[in-house]
C-alpha cells in the first residue's frame, strides 16, 4: 500500500514518521510529496496535496502535516473521498484546512475526528503529531484499519477554498494560488472557462503576453500564458521567473484582458 | 529489510550507494534520514542519527557518512546495538564517533572493524567508501550477514558523547547539542531531570521564557522554552528562529535560571 | 523492478510522476538519482544520469527529464542498453541529448522514438510529459514491455558528448565537465590515461598541486588532484571549494602540468 508524505519539516523529521510506518506496516511503499512547504503555509500545502494526491493509485494513505496549531486544541482529523470512478483516498493531518481541498477534489468524502488514543504512539510529544499520531493513524489505515474506527464523524471540520476565477466578456479575473519551484503563477481560473486558441493575446499589467501551448514556443525571458499541468491558467516566463517578472504573490488578484486574438490580425 | 541513510552529501551521490545496496538487496527498503547534514560535522550526523534511528523498526541496518578522513588511515566500522526489548539496530560507517551515541541509545552494543574485503564493491574508490564499503556491507547484514562476519570486534572505537546537562538548585545548566532546521535550539539537558510545568518562567540570557506544552501557546515571535520532541529542554521562538533571536551556536552554553513559577503568583 | 528519476524539477512536481508509475506498476521500487539539476541544464543532467545509472542493478528503468522543449516538436525517446556482462539498462527522457552518453557508457545501445499513444495519460499535457509520457512509457517497460513495443528505431537522435581530455608530453588537457555540490571540478580527463603517483605535483593556473588520493592527505583550504569516485581526474580544495578556489565553471578549459614528481626531488 502507498502512504504520502507531506510537509513543511524540511530535513530530518519526516524521517521519524517512516520509522514509525514501517515499523506498524513494514510492507508500506512511503513516496514524499514534498517536505519543503514554506513554513506554517497551510494554503501551499493544501495546493500541494490537492494537485498532487489524485495521480496516486486507489487506497493511498495521504499524511500530511503543515500544523502551526500542533499541542493547542486543533483537532487531528482523517478524511476519506471517493472518486467518481471509485478510486479511494485517505487524507490525515490536523483539522486547519489542509487536506479538505484534496479531498474534495477527489469526490465525495467524510471527515472523522481521530480520538482512538489506542493507535496513538504510547508517548505523544506535544510538538510532533506527525510521529505520534498522524503516522502510526496512516499506517494502520494502510493495513486495512477502518475509518470509522480512528474516531467520529464530524462536520465542523475547517474548510479551505481557493476561490474560482471567474470570466466576464472582455477579462478573467482571478488570484494566485501557488507559485510552483520555478516562480510560474498558477492562478484560480480553472482550464474549463478558458476558451483561448495558441497565439491569442492576454493583457496582464499593461504588457501584452501570448497564450501558447507550453514554455518553449516563445523566446527566453518572454512572458507567456498556458494550461499549466494542474489544470488551471499560468503565467509563465520562458526559462526566467514569472513571479519576479509580475512581481506577484500568494492570494494577488490577476486580471487578464482579452487583447486581440491572431485570427483577427 | 529496512535501510536507512544519513550523509553530508547532499545531492546526487545517495543515488549510487542505493544502486548498489539494491543491486546486493533487491528487497532492501531504503529510507533517507538525512543527506544535508552540514559537511564533515560528525556531531550534528551523530545527533540526527541517535534521535532518528530508534524509531525504526528491529533489524534496521542505518548507513552513516559523515567522513571527512574518508582515504586516509581512519578505520570503516559496524556495530550492533540490542535495545532492553530486544530489537536489533545495526550502523555502518566511518570510525569518527559519527554512530556511537546512536547505538549506545538503542542499549548495549558491540563495534567491528570492518576488514572483509571480499565484500567490497571490487574497485574501492578512496574516496566514496559510501558506495564502495559501507554500502555493500550494510546491504550483506540486511540480507542475514552477521556482523562478526565484516571483521573483528574492536574496543578502541572513537567515542563521542553530548555530555548531559545538570540541574543545580536554581537553574539547569548545559549547552547547544543541535539547532533544528527550524532554528530550535537543542540542550543537553534531559527532560527527565526537569520537573517544570506549564507557564513556570526560566530566564535565559536575562529574557524571562515560559515553559509550555507548544509552541502555539505563545504569541507568535515569542520565545518559550519546551521538551521537544528529542526529549531534551528546547528553546524555540513562534514562528520564528531560536538559534538566531539567541545568538546561539553549537557547543554554546545555556544557562536557565529558574525564575518563578506561576504557581507562585 | 527499479526505476530511477532524475530531473530538474525540483520539488513538488516528481511526486505526480511517483503516482503514476505506482497506479500502472504498483511492485516498482522507485529510487531519485536527483531532481536538483540545474534547470535546462541538459548537459549536467547527462553527465549525474552517465555516472549514476550504471551502479543500479540490471533491467533497471532511468526516467529522466530535464526537457526544456517540452511541448514543442522534439521527439520523446526510449533507449536499451547493454553492458559487456549482459546487463540491461532502459532509459526513457527527451530526445536532447540528455540519455545518451548513460546509454553509451553501458555499452551497446539502440533508441526509439515513443510514438504509441495508447501508453500515455489520457490527457497530455503541454508541459509536463514526465507525468503524462515519461512516466508510464518506464512503468510499461518495468513491467515488461518491449521497447519495440514504445515506437520506432530511429538513428538520428540527438547527440551529447563529453570529449576526451589528452596528455601531451608535459601537460593534461581537457574541459569542466560536472561541478559536483561539493565544488569539486571534475574533468573529461579520464584515469586510464593518468599515470601520476601520490605526491606527484601538477601546476594548475600557476598554482603547485598535489596528486593525492584523498582530501584528507592535505591541510584544510588546500587544493589538490585526485581521481575522483566518477573515474576522471579532479581537482578539490579539502574541506573547501574548487571551482570558487580556481574561478572555473561548466565547459571552462583546464591546464595541468607536469611539474616535479615526488621520485625527482
Amino acid at each position: 500500500m502507498v502512504i504520502t508524505l507531506l510537509s513543511d519539516f524540511g530535513d530530518v523529521y519526516p524521517a521519524s514518521m517512516k520509522g514509525v510506518i514501517l515499523g506498524i506496516n513494514p510492507d508500506a511503499n512511503i513516496v514524499d510529496i514534498s517536505h519543503s512547504i514554506p513554513r506554517h503555509d497551510i494554503h501551499t500545502g493544501a495546493f500541494v496535496l490537492m494537485t498532487s494526491a489524485k495521480y496516486f493509485p486507489t487506497d493511498t494513505v495521504h499524511i500530511a502535516v503543515v500544523d502551526p496549531g500542533v499541542g493547542t486544541n486543533r483537532r487531528p482529523v482523517a478524511a476519506r473521498a471517493q472518486s467518481p470512478d471509485g478510486d479511494i483516498h485517505y487524507f490525515i493531518g490536523p483539522d486547519n484546512g489542509l487536506l479538505i481541498p484534496a479531498a474534495r477534489s477527489i469526490g465525495k468524502f467524510e471527515v472523522y475526528e481521530i480520538i482512538n488514543r489506542k493507535l496513538f504512539r504510547s508517548n505523544v510529544s506535544s510538538v510532533f503529531h506527525g510521529k505520534d499520531i498522524f503516522a502510526p493513524i496512516g499506517a494502520h489505515i494502510s493495513k486495512g484499519l477502518g475509518i470509522e474506527e480512528v474516531g467520529t464523524e464530524i462536520f465542523d471540520f475547517i474548510d479551505l477554498d481557493f476561490g474560482t476565477g471567474i470570466k466576464t466578456a472582455d477579462s478573467f479575473l482571478g488570484k494566485v494560488i501557488f507559485l510552483d519551484p520555478f516562480g510560474n503563477i498558477v492562478t484560480n481560473i480553472s482550464s474549463r472557462g478558458v476558451e483561448l486558441n495558441f497565439g491569442d493575446i492576454l493583457e496582464i499589467e499593461g504588457i501584452k503576453v501570448p497564450f501558447l501551448n507550453s514554455y518553449g514556443f516563445c523566446r527566453e525571458g518572454e512572458p507567456l500564458t498556458l494550461i499549466g499541468s494542474h489544470g488551471f491558467l499560468e503565467i509563465a516566463v520562458n526559462q526566467g521567473n514569472a513571479a519576479r517578472f509580475f512581481d506577484k504573490k500568494i492570494d494577488d488578484e490577476i486580471i487578464a484582458y482579452l487583447s486581440f486574438s491572431k485570427a483577427c490580425t
